[in-house]
């Protein structure tokens, strides 16, 4: 941690500033620059971080050093984590495709479609059965019962469920159901929510809150790490920015730095990001370019008829071309399909 | 509603539009433009909305005329809203500052904190005992001491108690201690919890979340509306934007904005949306200016030893300072002082 | 163009909204909701847009719908626009990489850096010799010098030049050099030097502002070629947001977004999007997985003695390595390198 | 600057970054830290900041300490800049109020203006001669004509005249009319049309462009200032962010952050901020409560007839309103008006 002094601070206040970071336990080092008192202080951050140092009379700023994340940092494992799940490897060489619906809205329709996405070449199937809808006047999901019906989908093709938790009371029966636990956007600081995630003995699909840097992101990660539970899955899904002719702004240089700050596998969602059906297979492929290990994409027998987010819903025929453009792009990257 | 059809778009396109809106129960209006054809639905949007035209062949966008919420809307309610808790009325002439530490860190600091605050002039003693933060290794809050700790505070100061609920289990046990609920802002879209502050019969205090626009906001207020509980009590914090010398940006413009479209109180933190406690004074006397109802402020004895956002927090002179040049501002908006 | 008129809004005032659209030559449909009253206005919005409606008593919001550019919408020339400069084809099949320093800064560096990429697969040699820097203590450039050191490079080559013009005085200076005319980000919006661009016979290539929407690119774009210039070449470099890991965010679903709305070929640079070299490889690749027509990335014999932008500079391995791997990439999306 | 290791950077690297800043001329700390390496480097950065560091191997990141301006910064000048300008004091104790319309549309138009705001309290008289429009379809200005509207109205009213410089080959021109030159939002790193009104012996008015830093601001006025002209006046009028109900959002933060950073004025434009009239005052009021030196505020005598800006302009009884409500806050907060 260095911290910067202002050019007017005193020989009392940099002296304060010394006798306080050594208390906390930190070495110090002290630069007198021309313009500018510079302090220097090694030590661990991560248990002392808290001390209030931008709040004492004469500094200027505090400039950390170190990442205040480990467990998900690549420091701390220099190779890639490979997540095995229901026999998938997810973050080794082999790409996967989690397809479906936003909403499960009945027992046909996750059947259907996850026949389709199956027959593409998907291997997880994404559903949600609880629903976190911005107006409480929308549909809010089939709950428990929407689970069983992901439940037999799995059965008849074998996919893998991914579905979404948003409370700490239902999650323990929704990882009955589930394969992966997946954090909503708008739930990725939802501190009590990641700490009961942390308790289960299920992969947690992480998705970036529209809103978070990636530090942030990494951190809540952390979260779920620091309380046992390391198979972290992060996925991409845009954030927030002024353009609006796109519902977020899709940030793919996410992926090579989470790659190269964290060891955590990252997927990227187009569906959400974009809000549009119609830029989603471009962006797929672009994601896969740019290194993700994966793709979370909605897909739905009649988007026109979806209870939810149907304009950003691929129909079967537009996600079976897709995934066979994918193959390609898959391929030029050095990786496969199942 | 307006659809806007692609000026390719041919008659069954158009026509299989309007077939489905008429069966939705809207009635059409359709408009056949030199280079579009636009078609105008009228009905009621909060229960139909739902229909995912966008997805539909030939459909170029859709723009809702309506705004989504209902009871938060200053059409359902013309009057401002005025809430009666404790003998104090907020959002009406008299501004209130809730001021205090972030967090409660021991019996002594809060009750050495109520006693400056009250003094000065602030009316709510405001402290977090559950504590969300970005790091898993900060500091978490005394839980339910703290709690104690904020009451027997309300007992000596006869300020009222604001503090921040994070976990739907909790609610009811905060909420025997607090006359106001915080629901913080990256919980503004935790709908769990947003529905389960609906069923207490204390106002709640609801914070923008950092990456919300207005409407998102006031539909997260719509949540704990149609669920049951009036008195919610907005609060703008910051948002996110490039600027990073600041901590958020905080957008006062909200605050007229808000007044117009909705009849709800709403109040300002400067100290979150800004990070420094060395700008915090003036962006106080701006919201004011801007015509917020209150302010939320952090206020700690000794700020470089807080456990928790030291940096923005006010000493007691300096919130002293602050509270006397507010009066001014105060009274030059033809508002006053408790 | 809707008009939404206020709810509170009486006859008279709608009656004064319709008078003053008639006079301007629209027509008008009425439609009377439940809630509000909606005025549909049809005819050219481009010359009588300007009506200021919105400043109208009674008025609530004004929606446009037909987009505000007219020369570089796809409506205006459903097929993709192929610029043909000095023998390349950009905006056809071939995808093309421009590459070279930011900044010239001698003659032995152009000649070794165009010796570089055209040996990698480059077929423009891209560098700057008036630079816009946000420091007036940074290096400014060498001036015609840089630009006579540019055009013996391509003669020793063949590549290309693509340089910035910063000032409308040394437009028709720098068209004698160059091949193609570079607008860079924070001139998106000067309208004197997008006005003398159109003047001269070369192709464009104008950058996206870093705060322009994907509207607001378009109609720098719009300037140019009402100006009597349609060769335009659109270049996303980043836009802000709250991320600041890296330089800017990449938009790279503004490429599938420019191609739907526009003809115009869009290429991308990853290199000032992001910043830091190392992760301009993978977006490059993502890049045109996404549907760019080419790329404009920075290289340089030995970044770290860069006058400018050293950071975000590829070495030569860097590049070479970077163009091998896009080669498979531009295959797999059915495209072709030179 | 301090420069921070990757942690797998050997000796050699570290050395290498080392004699590489002495032969910059920089003084070196080395700190050996248990998990970074961290080097100080302590010299004039203004001079040698280009060395390219960050791209050298084992080069983790490079943190600057100085502020990149020096001119513009409250170090170099404690004391507040008073800019005196034909009678006025800009940055003392006195608030001054510029208005007028967006656009020069004609002579009757602006002596009418000029009357109307000159009556209710302004000092200087804005006015668009030349305009910088998104549009090329949109009226662009009435040009030197337009100028000598403006010169009439100073002649009859006494007021100052603010106008707007585009273009590098009209400022000598403009210059000869206007008392104040505006550099727009949209040219704030227009670099050649910065260093030309560095050459006028008139003070000019920076705006603050929609996506700079504060950092970037302030280095665009160094520009100026370093090019011989001292007289600058920073004028905050909004940035981009997601949220989009207002057209800009108006960061009043940067006020007290600027007059924290630097010794020059600011003022505030609520108007191109919001773009809606009706939240005009109440942000006018909240500028100046935020410690604004003046206003920047739209008026036309009929705004929906207005050629630009129709919708942000007030009219004359609602800028009388504000005039009169102003005056109670600037009293409020010590200061005076004219």
């Amino acid at each position: 941690m260095i911290i910067v002094m202002d050019h007017r601070a005193g020989d009392d206040k940099i002296e304060a500033v010394i006798t306080r970071l050594e208390k906390a336990g930190f070495q110090i080092h002290l630069s007198q620059g021309v313009e500018r008192t510079i302090i220097g202080a090694i030590g661990d951050k991560t248990h002392l971080g808290d001390v209030g140092l931008e709040a004492m009379s004469g500094v200027e700023k505090v400039v950390p050093i170190l990442q205040p994340y480990k467990l998900a940092s690549r420091t701390f494992h220099e190779e890639g984590t490979v997540i095995r799940v229901g026999g998938l490897e997810i973050g080794g060489d082999t790409v996967h495709v989690a397809a479906g619906p936003c909403a499960v809205e009945s027992r046909e329709q996750v059947l259907e479609t996850a026949e389709i996405v199956k027959k593409a070449g998907a291997t997880i199937l994404r559903g949600g059965a609880y629903k976190p809808r911005s107006s409480p006047y929308s549909f809010q999901g089939l709950e428990e019962e929407g689970l069983k019906f992901l439940a037999e989908a799995r059965e008849l093709t074998g996919l893998l469920i991914v579905t979404e938790v948003m409370d700490v009371r239902t999650v323990p029966m929704i990882a009955d159901y589930a394969d992966i636990l997946q954090i909503g956007a708008r739930n990725m600081q939802n501190f009590s929510l990641l700490r009961e995630v942390a308790k289960v003995d299920k992969p947690v699909l992480l998705k970036r809150g529209p809103s978070a840097t990636i530090e942030e992101w990494l951190m809540a990660a952390e979260y779920i790490m620091s309380g046992g539970n390391y198979n972290i899955i992060l996925c991409e899904r845009g954030i927030k920015s002024f353009e609006n002719y796109t519902r977020n702004t899709l940030d793919l240089t996410a992926i090579p730095v989470v790659k190269h700050l964290s060891h955590l596998p990252v997927i990227v969602d187009p569906s959400h990001a974009i809000g549009k059906w119609r830029f989603v297979p471009s962006m797929a492929k672009a994601a896969i370019a740019a290194g993700a290990d994966g793709l979370l994409v909605e897909v739905h027998p009649n988007p026109p008829e979806a209870l939810c987010d149907g304009p950003q819903s691929l129909t079967p025929v537009n996600f079976n071309k897709m995934m066979s453009e994918l193959n390609q792009v898959v391929a030029a990257v050095g990786r496969k399909m199942p």
